[in-house]
This record gives C-alpha cells, sequence and structure tokens, in this order.
C-alpha cells in the first residue's frame, strides 16, 4: 500500500467568486516519516467535502484561514500504517483533519486529532449520518432548534447530507418535515426515500408563497444550511417563538460580495423568535452518546444515508465545487485509496 | 375638569415614509358616556410616546394594525372621572392604552386594560422607568440578553427611554457598558449621568472601529434599539457567544422600502451567537416583581429617569415625530391636561 510520493493539493491564491482549479496547486513530495513519540502515520483514503471549507481557504472563521502555500483542509478518514503512538496501530482506521493529500503525520496525542472508526461502521458511513454530518444535524437540531412533537420543521439544502439527515431527525422526533431543495429528483428521493412530508422546488417554485401555503400555522423550527432570499421566506413565516438554526449560508459562498442580510429580520421581533449560529467542533465531548443514538437509527432503516463519492484525489477541487453547483446527492465524498 | 368635547387624532392614512400631521385626522366629538357595567370613563393626561407606534399605524405586527378612521392607538395615563366599575373610583389614576384623545371609555373587567397607577409614584414615571419603558429594559435584558458579571453589554438608542435604562440596569448587575448615541450633548448625559463606561457618538464616529477599539473581547450583549448599519457593527463585533437582544429598529421605522438586512448575521454561527426578539407585552404577568425592583433602584438613585415633557394634544403627531428625529431627551412623553 505504501507508496514514496505524497501527492497533496495545496492553497495557491484565495477565492473570492467560485472555486476553481486555479486556486490550488498541485505538489508532490516525498512521504512524510515520523520524528517524535506520538506521532502517527495516515494513509488517506476519503476526504470528505464541506461547504464550510469554502471560508477556511477564504478568511478566518471559527479557525484561521488555511495559509497560503499549505495544504488544503480538510476532514478525512484513513489507515494507520506507522505509529509511534501506543494508543494506535498500523491498519487501524481513523478520522481527523488529514487534508487534500495522500498522507498526514498526526500527533495522535492532541485530544480530538486522531479518532478511531469504530470497528463494522463503514468507512462511507463514518463521514456522513455517523461523522461530524450525521453531528452537525443531530445537534443543531436537537440542542440548539429544541423541537417538540408536533411542530412543524423546514430544512433547507435538505437534499444534503447534513439537511436530509436534519429532516429524519425531526420526523423521528414526531415533526412534520419539509425539505427545500433543488429539482424534482432531489425533492422526490426527500418524499420517497428520507419520509419528509413536503417538499418545495426552490428553481421551479415561489418558496416564500409555498411555505406560506405548507406552513398555515407558520415554521416554528427552520435550519438554514443556505442564506440568502429563502432564508427571508422562512423568517417571513415564522411561527410565535419560532426558531432558526444558522448552520450555514451556501448560497453565498461564492460570491464576491457578501450577500444582503436578511431583511426580514425583524420577525424575529414580532414573533418572538430566536436565531441562533453553533458550530459542531463544541459538541464533540458529547459525539460518542450521540452517534449512539445516530447509530440505533441507521441500523432501524430510520436515519437513510446517501452518499455521493467521486474517485481520484486530482479530483479534489472538482469535488469540492459540485456542493456549490448543487450535484451533490447526499454527502460528498472522494476516494483517494482502496482501504 | 370634564368637558364637553372629546378632541381626538384619527389615522387618516399609512404612512409610508416619515410620518407627519398628514396622516391623521383632527377630530371633535361628543365625551362619550358610560353604556355597560364595568366601563370607565378615564380623563387622558399624559400620552406616551412610542417608536413601536410607527409600526402600529403602518401593518400587522405583534398588534393588528391601528384601522384607518380609528383614534390613534397609545399608552397613556389618565384620571378616572366616572366608573360603573367597583375596581375603580373617580380620581384614581390609571394607564392603559387611552388613544390621542381627550377621554376614553375603558372596560375596566378586561385583564390589563386599566391599571392603577400605585400611590405615590409620579405619572411621569409611572410612565417611563417604573412603566412599560422600565420593563421593556428590564425584561430584555435580563430574560433575553441574560447578562452576568464582567460582561460587555452594548445599546443602541442609548440616549433614548429604553436605552438609558438597558445601560444602567446592566451596570447594577456588574456590566461594563457602552452606550450608542447621536450627538455630544446624549453622550456626555450618558456618561456623567447615567454611569456608562463609554459611548460612541455615532453622527460624528466610525461606529465599527470604535466598537472594535471600546470591545477588544468583542461585545456579549448588543441590545438594539435602533437596526441598520449599527446593528451589522454590532454584528462584527460580536463575542463568543454573544446575544442580540432586537427590542426595535427605529432607522427604519420611516423609510419607504424596508431596510437591508444585517449583513453580517452569519458572525452568529461563527461566534455561536444568538439573535432574540421580544415584545413586552408577554411579560405583562411578570411586571410587579420587576416594578417593585425597579422602583428601589430608582429610590436608590441608580436608575436615573430623564423625561422629556411635550404639552398640547394638538401636538401629538409632531411628538411622535420627535421620535425619529433624535429629538427627544429620554422618554418623550405629551402633557395633553393638568392632574
Amino acid at each position: 500500500m505504501t507508496q514514496s510520493v505524497n501527492r497533496q493539493w495545496r492553497l495557491a491564491a484565495r477565492p473570492t467568486g467560485m472555486v476553481d482549479d486555479s486556486h490550488f496547486n498541485w505538489v508532490e513530495e516525498p512521504v512524510p516519516t515520523l520524528k517524535a513519540d506520538g506521532e502517527v502515520l495516515v494513509r488517506v483514503l476519503y476526504l470528505s467535502a464541506d461547504p464550510t471549507q469554502r471560508g477556511w481557504i477564504s478568511r478566518d472563521t471559527y479557525l484561521p484561514a488555511v495559509p497560503i502555500g499549505d495544504v488544503v483542509r480538510s476532514f478525512a478518514a484513513g489507515k494507520v500504517v506507522e505509529s509511534r503512538n501506543e494508543n494506535f496501530a498500523p491498519g487501524d482506521l481513523v478520522s481527523g483533519m488529514f487534508g487534500w493529500q495522500d498522507y498526514a503525520v498526526v500527533n495522535g496525542s492532541v485530544s480530538g486529532a486522531l479518532n478511531k472508526i469504530p470497528k463494522g461502521v463503514p468507512i462511507e458511513l463514518s463521514l456522513s449520518a455517523l461523522g461530524l454530518t450525521g453531528l452537525t444535524a443531530y445537534f443543531g437540531l436537537l440542542d440548539v432548534g429544541r423541537p417538540t412533537e408536533g411542530e412543524t420543521v423546514v430544512v433547507s439544502g435538505a437534499a444534503g447530507a447534513t439537511g436530509s439527515a436534519v429532516g429524519q431527525i425531526a420526523k423521528i422526533k414526531g415533526c412534520r418535515v419539509i425539505g427545500i431543495a433543488g429539482g424534482a429528483e432531489k425533492c422526490a428521493w426527500l418524499t420517497r426515500e428520507a419520509g419528509f412530508d413536503a417538499t418545495i422546488d426552490y428553481k421551479a417554485e415561489d418558496v416564500k408563497a409555498r411555505l406560506r401555503e405548507l406552513c398555515p400555522k407558520g415554521i416554528d423550527i427552520y435550519f438554514d444550511n443556505v442564506g440568502g432570499d429563502i432564508l427571508d421566506a422562512a423568517l417571513a413565516n415564522l411561527a410565535f417563538r419560532g426558531r432558526v438554526v444558522i448552520c450555514g449560508a451556501i448560497s453565498g459562498y461564492n460570491t464576491n460580495e457578501p450577500p444582503p442580510g436578511p431583511k426580514n429580520y425583524l420577525n424575529l421581533l414580532v414573533q418572538r423568535g430566536r436565531m441562533e449560529g453553533f458550530i459542531i467542533l463544541d459538541y464533540i465531548p458529547r459525539a460518542g452518546a450521540a452517534i449512539k443514538e445516530l447509530g440505533a437509527w441507521v441500523a432501524a432503516g430510520k436515519l437513510k444515508d446517501q452518499v455521493d463519492v467521486q474517485v481520484g484525489l486530482e479530483n479534489a477541487p472538482k469535488t469540492l465545487r459540485r456542493l456549490f453547483m448543487g450535484e451533490n446527492r447526499g454527502k460528498q465524498l472522494l476516494k483517494i485509496a482502496d482501504p
């Protein structure tokens, strides 16, 4: 399995508009060696493509910006090939922030830097429903949104990995769930496979008017992955004491100017509403119990995981861009080597 | 004291830009008579001018819009002149939604419609620090903002009735308080009289840059009375787990188009922040204990009340407009008759 070259994508320039190959440099280096006790050499197998990466390469956010010239930051899964850490042995499957490269040296003694993938959990699932994506849906909906039975939950980016999990968890909690997605095919998947009560195709329908129709008593929880006009439409239809969970704003990630803010935010006052953001990294200390519950839902067929696997490290920039073009179906992964 | 004519301002047209006299009709009618048990005839003495009235005359908000042709809705204080209600006797000082008129008939049996002003409390104070204004500051800051000692609180519209109370209550709770107001005179009052730690004169200073200087660790609570660019500047300087309390948005109340939304709202995500609106009417059941505490602070000199009294019912539209021109100093009242 070991090769002598470590292929990498390094950040060449900070994108302002749509991200493309020109923002990255392809570099080939020798495979790194372990230099200190505690370190682990990982062969990266799958890269996780996440909308938040678009922020990481542009500016300081909740993490410092990736410096120009550095390997592109990416959550990923891989296999231990060499270890100077007693907690990790060659052959262990692990996840962590390995970046867009074939091999990563990770200090396994740093809390959270290297996480073992539990035996029996498929790698792909460990990066989607049973990984950060599932946890994002779980804590964002349950801890920030706080649904109660019978409430109406609306989620945007509903056919995405996080959105589809949010809707399914809301169904498990007894809510009525409406998904907003782009295109008839995605919408059909949401109602047929993921059990959503209704969908809105934002490419073909008037989102604000349809929300009014579908939510005559207003939206109790709006889980926002997209921002922009759809966030405004949801705010306009907020129910009394409605909650807006800010998970992301993909509609604005690749624009040159920050998009306009939600002009209907004053409906938070009229409806005594709450709009709250969160970052999944804060919830890692509670991940164990959550993954156990998510795993039980997956096993029971209540939480369906859709994974979209592209192949080849050379396609990393293109694969990231699929998220912003709405091309992915569920969790976007890039397989760069066989386990 | 009794006169035969009931002078009124009735709503003539829904304003779109700046409200002025043309949106109201001056009407003179006979003083109304009591027709049913439970009713009380009130001689109105003081009208409370509140920014939220601008919404009431324009559209349905948390209350239905005032119908065209109706007396303009206004909170007010007055004296009972006639009563068919055993709980109210002639001479009682009361407050309620009496409107822009000399006399109001109120059903004293409807909960909250007619409230006795406690003996010994000056009428003006009962409409400001010990009335809805003080309660708005109290519950908005303490219940929605939830300050803890040592936190940094920023309030806009700081020289207004609500804003100055918010800052003083935050000081009582051990916070560092920065007020944003328009003009050197207002700012001087805030630091000299109201005990604010610092101020920003938004007419002369760069609010965003000054907030960065004055809040190097970010803003823990931003209490917003104004909306617009100042809300955006505060969001840009939000601290980790910062809270934005949406009390109003006076900067946009008299514009033809809804003003742009807060384009920096995504900082709620980066900082795990919360933006929440509230309406003081929801807190009326808890008003008693709050007014007791507010009264103790006033008595101890910890909560200073600034009242700006104009005179004459004919000046009601002009007095309301003073709020939007930034002409008021503290609580804006209009005295229309002597007690």
